[in-house]
């Protein structure tokens, strides 16, 4: 088992991997911005180095010094978290060429499917699933619109590399095609340094549901269930729940059973993700893989009462999960506590905390780096808390969140928590009956 | 179901009984003293009334102001949480006598189990096994002689009202028996207004085992397993676990019907709490039974995954548990962190809190009241969190707790953290083999 392990992130993510390696006895080492030298995640690691400016692309983006952090502590591993170099290939690549464990699935597994049109192929080679479109990338227009006609309207155009909503592009008439593949292009070329993009039938109004899989280096994969994703503003999740109240049992094994498969179809190592779009009738698609940890893991942690951060850990030191079997119970929903102000479109609110104080009792679980006096930098993400709540039924869930919403003050920042205490009261949310497009017509009521 | 619940207490128990009315769609009261003005409890609630100044004989121990409280609100029930007023029966019969529901046993009940000497007469009529010791209470000096000659030395003398290990003495020879006698006496009158105290064998090196039972209105009992309190500090619990490791599966059977006889006997209502002592061969003799909910309620509510103040509420409300059923899983623990200086011999600190950050991730449950600027009153008990983990096995649940006390920051004010890692770390307290002594040779290495 490793004897040090180095996290190479910050924030929730960052303290809640050493959590577990602290838990298993495994030093850790955090790396850490100027902008992040008084965040908890490096005081609760056992030692600290810190490495470089704010600035992602001299931080937390960068290799060299990373790895140079990782050698001059002896650092037997290296945890990515997810964002910032979790599905770098080329970050995998030399953490092995260095001889230090990158926990995480290979350099080649990523590539497979962090270019997203090669992973299309893939799954559809494997049977799993996945929206019709064009076969491979669409170099010029005449592809597009010979694509588009064969699909129909509305189509996405979509960046082979990178996600999060950037570079893509929905379509509904051809005059809107050319502008929209240009636009495309050059956003994917600026944010992902790849200007490759495809097209795919646009599906209206799906749900997002993604399958948590855990595969170890001997071939074996197990699923945990699903998540669902569908509470999105602009393709950022909001809120997870686990189980998806659209999905049935006979659902949930064809959908496990997909995305074993997919995971199988790269010989996959390490905890993944699949993500599928689910159209009104039952039928799933495969969207893209994430080859790394989920913001939203702990409500599956929570329903299936395991630590993913754990598995992951064990699988990369070489274990099997032969044979291990994960019984699901009650229903688990997390809500994102951002620092943005709901009130002003979501838009961020750096700053500092002034009081802070998180819920707690039966059936709460707070991730959280934040504490009062911590200021919120501007440099990175907004989110300053997971709160997540496990309950027998989902009615009781949403009860259980909106009280613990309730109880979560944060003063000094914005926060996102009157939007989700909006959301756990609406009669949509509550139905379950609702698609990606839900918060288009969610009447958010300013706060006085 | 009751409209509107007054909670007649403060801090985390107040704010915990509100997480589960909200839950329960249950308009909440607060009351408050003046030291509490700027508690959470008071934000939490529905509504809010301040009852007196900060001395508890003038806010909440003030029977009249909290019945006045609750009668302008027009709540039509009282949970009383621990403490204060929760085993007063005067206050139970007042509640009764206009019409508000008290959330607790009757009157009748408390006062048989208040009176501790009444209470060990009932426990032998049965047939629950109770330490030898003074039929009644002993009202002079030759009775107490005759008593300990009897048993044999050591014994205990023991207020009859009351709790807490105040107007306890322990005798171990006979010389020492009318200067301790009068001592305890003059204790009890003092801290309890009745100077009656009974005599039993003082159990050398016993632990403490307690069941959690819940009494619904139609004669059902039934036990939730045992919670291990042998952890103390002076009489003070300090570290609660279920399941104890002490306890087997024939032993918890055992003690679990001694506990259900024990509540039937006098037609208990409500969440209870039956204490034990438990010998070094097995034996279990009956302490006292507490006519409440208890601090360390949450390892309970972990391991069977069941909200015992619902539990309260639903029973208070008339319904029958029969045919329930609570599954245990797992191992929990419980930390109480006091605003106490370790360093100090645990003298209070209270002051502002700096910084408070309490810790996350899986099987972490952090109940609380406090938050960085909120200042820790002198006047009431000097708890500020309690921290509660829950993981597969008990080692792992250390493991965890360990990790969580190194996550959990206070400054501002002292803390029992340092002392909670120690103990989490110490040989004996990991090897389950202790008993109420523990902490007498315990070595708390000072904080440099």
């Amino acid at each position: 088992m490793f004897k040090k392990i180095l996290v190479a992130n910050r924030g929730e993510i960052a303290l809640r991997i050493m959590q577990t390696c602290r838990e298993m006895g495994i030093s850790t080492v955090a790396v850490y911005s100027t902008a992040d030298a008084e965040s908890i995640h490096v005081k609760y690691a056992d030692e600290a180095v810190c490495i470089g400016p704010a600035l992602s692309r001299e931080s937390y983006l960068n290799i060299p010094r990373i790895i140079a952090a990782a050698e001059v502590t002896n650092a037997d591993a290296i945890h990515p978290g997810y964002g910032f170099l979790a599905e770098n290939a080329d970050f995998a690549e030399v953490c092995s060429s260095v001889n230090i464990k990158f926990i995480g699935p290979t350099a080649k597994m990523i590539n497979q499917m962090g270019d997203k049109n090669t992973a299309k192929a893939t799954m559809i080679a494997a049977g799993v699933p996945v929206v019709p479109g064009s076969q491979g990338l669409v170099s010029n227009l005449a592809e597009a619109v010979k694509t588009a006609q064969n699909t129909g309207y509305p189509v996405i155009i979509k960046p082979t590399a990178g996600g999060g909503g950037k570079g893509m592009r929905v379509v509904h008439e051809e005059n809107q095609l050319e502008k929209a593949l240009n636009t495309a292009r050059s956003e994917a070329e600026q944010a992902f340094g790849n200007s490759g993009v495809y097209i795919e039938k646009f599906l209206e109004n799906p749900r997002h549901v993604e399958i948590q899989i855990l595969s170890d280096q001997h071939g074996n994969t197990i699923h945990l269930g699903e998540r669902d994703c569908t509470v999105q503003r602009r393709h950022q999740k909001l809120i997870e729940e686990t189980p998806s109240p659209a999905v049935d049992d006979a659902l949930r094994k064809t959908m496990g059973d997909a995305a074993v498969a997919a995971a199988a179809a790269i010989n996959y190592e390490g905890a993944g993700t699949i993500e599928f779009l689910l159209d009104k009738h039952g039928k799933f698609f495969f969207m893209e893989m994430n080859t790394r940890i989920q913001v939203e893991h702990p409500v599956t942690e929570e329903r299936y009462d395991v630590d993913i951060v754990r598995e992951q850990i064990i699988i990369a030191d070489g274990q099997s999960i032969a044979g291990r079997t994960f019984t699901p119970k009650g229903h688990s929903i997390e809500c994102r506590i951002n620092a943005e102000d709901p009130d002003h479109l979501f838009r961020p609110s750096p700053g500092q905390l002034q009081v802070f104080h998180t819920p707690g009792g039966h059936g709460v679980r707070v991730d959280s780096h934040a504490y009062a006096s911590y200021v919120v930098p501007s440099n990175y993400d907004s989110m300053i808390a997971k709160l997540i709540v496990t309950a027998h039924t989902r009615d009781e869930a949403i009860a259980r969140m909106s009280r613990a919403l309730d109880e979560f003050i944060v003063l000094g920042v914005k926060t996102t928590i009157p939007f989700h205490k909006q959301v756990m009261h609406s009669a949509v949310f509550q139905s379950g009956v609702f698609d990606t497009s839900f918060l288009e017509s969610f009447r958010y009521e300013k706060s006085i």
